[in-house]
């Protein structure tokens, strides 16, 4: 089909729904995290917002769940606000070709990130807002809640605190980038800010709503305000293609054909530039890390859709 | 602009022609292959196929230059002809994150190359090939007139002979893989297959032809010959987008925003799904390997025509 | 010449003296610590204790300075003593083939490190220890202590507190374990401990004293206590020659033919077995970390005894 | 004991013989290269020869087997006499910590080798002779009889046209290297001399009389010739110490002490410097690729002399 017709998208959304059952409750929670380990493993939710602003949903589509990774979309946006493409000195935009915590790559290349999506990249992100604003975290649910239009997205105490006391990979990584003079504020400070944005809370059609703006030229249908240039906007949608789903980019791009961003809570967000903002979500995550019941329900949507960016 | 509203291309190439000057004769030719180094660092040329099959140049479109990688399209076609899907065991579809030629990766992988356009993946497809047609090269030929319509293309003999004397890190990359039995045909022959596809001559105007099934659905206008499935047609774009420039796929998917496969004799291959085929090509290099100018004559294209996958 | 006849040390020494000169200040102090940037470029020292004890000095011999990375000789010696060859079963006897702080090989084998003298191997023997001894720094200078028959050795607070504020790169490879489960105490207290007794100051003439041990088959002659059974001293200098220079073990082994141990504060600790124990320092390093004017006094002092084990 | 009292070795070697029954027949034997593989499992031997050229044997120590990169002992001797310490401007000197195969260190070092022992080193060895000689795998041989002052070690053409069908992996390693610039020969003659003395075909008692020289600062008691000055014989065990036995170098140290070298054929060569040098022949390999109930017969024979390095 071409752009311009709009999907049947009810009655798509109730044949993805009968289809995806069968792949809810395969793969395992995420468990590296112990408060993650708690998700519920039988649960799944899609949502997809039109340009339009309207939101279709099938499935738990309004419980809220951990959005962990899927926050670097916003906190990528938040620093290009900030700084614009001078970010791209302190960060690259190559996929890396390694899971998203390896730090192989990073001495390699000097602890310079290969990409905002991985770890170290997420962190240098999170260490630049840091030098702008005092609550780098409070300013990445400020966005979120700027671009959906409501205050629905809400921190999770808990599990920012579990991430605080486990994640040694991911301090191992900051303390890394600091000995390479990559980070410029407090180590602890940065990865508090991380964990805490990572540990923000939302359901499918929060964050369908949240990520609109980037099917829609870098502005949020339901407040109208423009949250990036057109141009950079195109930039997050690249990145997210190459770089959004650690090392099955390639696959996504194959099997759903969208730009696609994953999360260890179970979660993915697609985007079909002119179309909409797709969220999947089911915490039976594959080997990689990413939903599988949720990237069966966007293949899906792909195809019923007849929407792809290739 | 939306995909519809014909862009005025002839304006646009002119336009482009002259915003691209100072970059031809930046970087330098390649000169790994001794034949190769002879390229003129001089010259550029752009050419843009439409949908209707019509062909717009400008510069040097017409002389003809060595696809080198760009062959490795066609060859990846063609083993999807002969295999379909199945080809998935035996090559990868991921990023790679390293060089076109490292060896690191495919150690560490067990002799399975990542992608299709890494040399080692492209060996692998030329392997294919083989096991199915007595010269392999030919039939990559073969393939390539059939979807140009015309017989333009043709092998270089100096260059296949240049590289198969001195392509040592090629050969060193297929005994490797043949010592983790990835290879099923005899080692030189591959090699010798490789080299010549790789050695095809064609100019911008014959690429631009060649190349439009996959802008296309997998239909070639002039033969209107369907020379693959829709779906598996959106897969070689994807590889194009997250592999086809090597280390720098995400600078590409940036500064262009289209699915392009790049090769060492300056040329640049680019696909706008349901728009056009555009080939650009200059000798000069940069330090990734890829085509100076072309790359900004592609730029140019995609501000141009406001045509971008994201 | 054969063990047995004892060299004339005196005449030996101010040879050395004499020849070691234009070595002196070449190179650069280590300045990845602050503290350990003040050491001074000019001084160097010699001393060699036989196994009746006696010890023959040249230069600054009774000069302190920081013994750094030469402390995992004796934090090994104290774990051995605690747990025996079950060590082993924590930690690697391989050379590692990479600088001292690389994070690649520990990646590779999940965060298992390959000896006990590159610095996560030694942050696994400060673990052992701590899980023994509820002050795992003071326990090594007890031992130091012991196996010196004296109380020369102390810790250099400024030091410690210098390399706990910009020990990044070892935080990042205590929390690289910590996430492969490889440390079962709290990462900054066995950080703590490891920076405290790296911190330890004593002059050639004390560590040559301490050491005396280790060419003794694990008897101190100052003493009398047998600090290690026989065969675990061979251990010990066994992985000293393999591994004890980091990436120029086999430069040592060639040039000096001895098990050296060095450290980033310009000490370089050599044992001949059933001959001496040797301690040469100067501040200035070579590229790879060690000191020069140190391991040419060193070089020297084979050559004029005619010692090798080879 | 002291080096000076002489062992009593036939008691030694019946002693160890009993004691090493039951390893023999343990493992796989190598099967890599389709000839090897013929290797009988359940045969073992060892030969120990004395500074004054006699030979204690036990167990097959008279039948012939192939040396494989024990050969690489020789081929060192004889580059080291032909361009003498130049050599480490073309081959380094350091433990690889990878696998005698690897490519990776090689690729990160820029296609120079860590030591001479690991594949890409022996066959930098194998090129600098070629230089100098038309017939590089017979000059080998010639040393190897010069050596033992008898002309018992032949070519097996069957093993050297095994490896030369199935030697990928050499290949690859030898054209990576070309690629690199770092071989100065035709890679395929170099690789045949390579195969050729890797074939060398000789018994423990034949191996132990032949290497007896590195134990002899450099002169065969045989012959009286001077082989090697002393001096550069001292680098040699140091090489074997630190690097003769791939990724087990240092478990080698520590359980035998000794200098040794390994080859695939089961083969392994230890050197007692001033003592003896020593052969254990048993086909049965570790995962590593030593010799399992030869590295026992090694370690039984260190123990009941005394005799260490350490």
């Amino acid at each position: 089909m071409k752009l311009g017709d709009e999907p049947d998208y009810p009655a798509i959304l109730a044949e993805i729904q009968a289809q995806v059952r069968p792949y809810v409750g395969q793969g395992a929670v995420a468990d590296y995290i112990p408060e993650l380990a708690k998700a519920p493993l039988d649960r799944w939710g899609l949502a997809v917002a039109t340009l339009d602003g309207r939101v279709y949903t099938a499935g738990e589509a309004e419980e809220a769940f951990s959005i962990q990774s899927i926050s670097k979309l916003f906190s990528l946006t938040l620093a290009l606000q900030l700084v614009g493409p001078t970010l791209w000195e302190r960060v690259g935009r190559e996929p890396s070709g390694d899971p998203f915590n390896s730090l192989v790559q990073l001495e390699h290349e000097a602890g310079v990130p290969r990409n905002p999506f991985i770890n170290a990249g997420a962190l240098v992100v999170t260490d630049v807002i840091r030098s702008h604003v005092p609550d780098a975290a409070q300013a990445v649910l400020d966005l979120i809640h700027r671009a959906a239009g409501d205050e629905a997205a809400r921190f999770d105490g808990a599990v920012a605190q579990s991430e605080r006391e486990t994640g040694h990979r991911n301090r191992a990584v900051a303390h890394f980038m600091k000995s390479f003079g990559r980070l410029r504020n407090d180590v602890d400070e940065v990865l508090d800010a991380y964990f805490h944005h990572c540990s923000i809370s939302m359901s499918c059609a929060d964050l369908a709503r949240a990520s609109l703006f980037l099917a829609n030229r870098g502005r949020s249908p339901y407040t109208d305000e423009q949250l990036l240039p057109a141009e950079w906007t195109k930039y997050v949608n690249a990145l997210m293609l190459t770089c959004g789903t650690y090392d099955a980019a390639g696959d996504f791009a194959f099997r759903v054909g969208l730009p696609t961003k994953s999360g260890v809570g179970g979660g993915l967000l697609a985007v079909m530039p002119q179309g909409f903002a797709a969220c999947a979500w089911s915490p039976g995550l594959d080997r990689v890390g990413n939903s599988i019941a949720g990237a069966k329900a966007l293949e899906l949507l792909a195809q019923a859709t007849g929407l792809s960016i290739f």
